[in-house]
């Protein structure tokens, strides 16, 4: 699969950016969360569980935003958006441990919510920014 | 009117932060754009033309949501949602440029685009973070 990252962008998904995922709840309005994340190269992952909000939205709705800032240059900033593909149980946590130290954060060795943990893989349809 | 904005993140709104607009696209799916924004103790009041697909956005669908990290310390966040509830023209652009200032920008004082330019106010009717 080719994704649609521009090149001159793509250094916002390698790096341990935060970034502000959109989503429709179930009622048609707008929401937006900080997210950490991880680019395999083709899709988004995130850490999350399926007893929050994001969640119940997604399983409406699957459309995803998700946008970067360069930290260093907040007018540089990149769009994705696509869907949720995927939904894998992480039930030791693992993912959001591997997370948790792209981030420089040591919380995530002992997850108190791991059996709900999952991981949620994001397509690549389209991307913009500059 | 009370603002439901919490006080231990007030100061989010009243410094020059970058934010996450996330508005819902005509076909159902999430759009996530930075934005600059002005918070006058009621309302976010943000700078935008009617030309862009935000605007087409919200006609369709008023509801927003804005999420504005904390630069020094991204754990810190807050998210406001509402809807866009007045468009108010800035045919001179004033608005636009007192938000360049605000931003310490230069580049609004001969907007190419007056003519479309537009202050859009949301709501805040409910805001959350931590």
């Amino acid at each position: 699969m080719t994704t649609v990252i521009p090149d001159d962008l793509r250094d916002l998904l390698d790096d341990p950016n935060y970034g502000a995922l959109g989503t429709v709840r179930p009622d048609g309005t707008a929401q937006v969360n900080p997210m950490w994340f991880e680019f395999d190269g083709e899709r988004l992952l995130f850490t999350h569980t399926t007893k929050r909000q994001k969640f119940r939205n997604l399983e409406e709705n699957p459309s995803m935003s998700f946008m970067v800032f360069d930290p260093a240059n907040p007018y540089r900033y990149l769009e994705v958006r696509g869907r949720l593909v995927e939904v894998t149980p992480d039930p030791e946590a693992e993912f959001y441990a591997r997370l948790g130290r792209r981030y420089g954060s040591s919380g995530q060795e002992n997850s108190p919510d791991k059996a709900d943990r999952v991981i949620l893989a994001m397509s690549v349809e389209w991307a913009g920014g500059h």
